[in-house]
């Protein structure tokens, strides 16, 4: 059991008037036990509470280790595991994990009458948001990981793979260098660049393609994430100058991360440069996302954040522009707030390279 | 849009007293519409009621195909998208997808006080619950598909691979036959397999295994699953003697199935085979689980389970026992019930098999 960690989320739980909640996302049950898994459809719950409880609320098909202070309330699929969950509770205000599905939700509140519900997850994200010394750690070695995987990658660009095999070449790397999951990764050659979701299929690299590469992989439970976009035998004008303006929008995000400002100010910086050369309809999405055990979390780095830059944020910093049907440029860096500075968490070069 | 099953929805829901709904679930989406995806942390709903209104609230950055009769409300990541949900709904009973999240519940419950939120998944999951003639047939060539992949995952035992590089052998056999997604298969050797769960890992076989090879995988959309465990080079009097009583249980379970009779004695059947054997605490799992679009869904094939068997289900029959730290066998099937009976869609065999 991580015994600050949780004594941060009763603190921030109290900040936001709450003596109780229920936490069911397996990250920060992760977080906060240093042990948790995917339950799929079935319940996993942590109920904590400023008396100093902490239970949890878990299926006996999926065996969770013994923890001084953890009382383990088994149940198994033929049991009303809800009003097992319902009696640990206490009347009054119930914080409720964001993640938390009706499915358990509605028959709680049917079956307690005597609690209302509200959105409890604050106190957890808040916690989580600001990593402490062990989680930095961790996730400059997962974006290590990644500069080794994007190098070796970006290095089998002529080998004349799918957008699927790159994708799986990639998730080879990240396995030999200890990632533990396989996942989708985002690469594209060609017009698919100008999909800032593409999922990558079968289609093969050809002379003059932008070719995009987003991954990421999980590294001991953290997360590490980057993008490069780079040109396979030929570069436009044209690439060349988008290429230039996101560049250029990129250092200016980078640039706005200082402690103390609003976080809303690496968003406008980076889309300040974008939209005054001319493309400001074609950054279509956020400047970028938190990020830790979970690829995506807070705080969110767009131009309605009300977070203030704070010592302990990991976050991305990944303006693009798409031009539809025809391609799109990204570069994403992850970027860590110290008490000293900031810390650009991956080294993987960012000047225009033309593959040959 | 299909229009036959939303009309079925429909007429659930007024079964269920509700007039409206909210539906989240991608794989509901797709069921309904012809097409969906997975919006990760971001919201996705469908909104249908009596009135004919369809509606869907959809991440402008997730292109949703136009389709007439579907009105489509587009919010980007910094909309206040959940005032766009509780624009639309009406006053009263409002049905809620069991896998709606509380980060979007709980405001749309502020919204609207006007409004009282019930469990309305039950009129999609008794429409998806009973597979159309089109559903049968997809099912049928997943299956097909599944009889190949174990069969050719099983003349790779004696390959040295690990249990994860054979869990991506199948995948690669999946995606050969228009699998679409890779994912993380259940390969087990020797005490592995005592675990129902197990995350393939890099452990490698070694003579004298017993194999458990659970997969699956989705072909145009649909699941296949199908369980088989095998010995490797030996088998002990003990494993035979399981081995055969999972498989009474399994031909018990299979016997069960038909018409109009309680879906729990398909549950009951198997586990009293097992039990008059004396494994009853080793049998730790229900008997199965429905199957369609996704891997896990409606009905629940247990002893709690108040369904009764009806043309158009397909679930998994797939007893097991597990003995701790040493083996454990499992063998699965799915089973479709059509109104000439019941149709089992693996074709692989059951016999013991010894792999030398």
């Amino acid at each position: 059991m991580k015994i600050s960690r949780l004594n941060r989320v009763l603190d921030n739980l109290k900040n936001n008037g709450l003596t109780q909640t229920i936490i069911s996302d397996p990250d920060s049950i992760f977080y906060l036990l240093g042990y948790s898994y995917d339950p799929g459809e079935r319940m996993l719950a942590l109920y904590l509470n400023d008396e100093g409880d902490i239970k949890l609320i878990n299926n006996n098909m999926f065996p969770f280790p013994e923890m001084n202070g953890l009382n383990i309330h088994l149940f198994d699929d033929t049991d009303d595991y809800v009003s097992i969950l319902a009696s640990v509770v206490k009347a009054g205000k119930l914080g409720i994990d964001k993640f938390f599905r009706a499915q358990f939700l509605i028959p709680l509140m049917d079956k307690r009458s005597d609690v209302t519900v509200h959105l409890g997850s604050l106190a957890v994200d808040e916690a989580r948001k600001l990593k402490d010394a062990e989680e930095l750690e961790l996730m400059r070695k997962a974006s290590l990981v990644n500069d080794i995987a994007m190098s070796e990658g970006i290095a089998h660009i002529g080998d004349n793979l799918s957008e699927k095999e790159m994708g799986n070449l990639i998730n080879k790397i990240y396995m030999a260098n200890g990632g533990t999951t396989e996942v989708e990764q985002i690469i594209c050659y060609g017009p698919n660049t100008a999909e800032p979701h593409h999922r990558s299929d079968t289609t093969r690299i050809k002379e003059g393609d932008v070719v995009l590469i987003d991954i990421f992989s999980y590294i001991d439970h953290y997360c590490c994430d980057m993008t490069r976009t780079v040109f396979y035998k030929d570069i436009t004008a044209e690439e060349e100058k988008i290429y230039n303006i996101v560049l250029e929008a990129y250092y200016a995000g980078i640039d706005a991360v200082e402690l103390d400002k609003p976080l809303r100010e690496v968003d406008n910086a980076t889309r300040a440069v974008i939209t005054s050369a001319g493309f400001g309809d074609y950054f279509t999405h956020r400047t970028g996302h938190g990020i830790g055990i979970a690829l995506h979390e807070p705080p969110d780095v767009s131009s309605v954040t009300n977070d203030i830059i704070e010592p302990g944020m990991v976050f991305s910093v990944e303006p693009g522009i798409y031009l539809p049907g025809r391609f799109g440029i990204r570069i994403e860096d992850l970027v860590a707030v110290t008490e000293d500075g900031i810390e650009v968490l991956n080294k993987y070069p960012k000047d225009i390279m033309v593959i040959e």
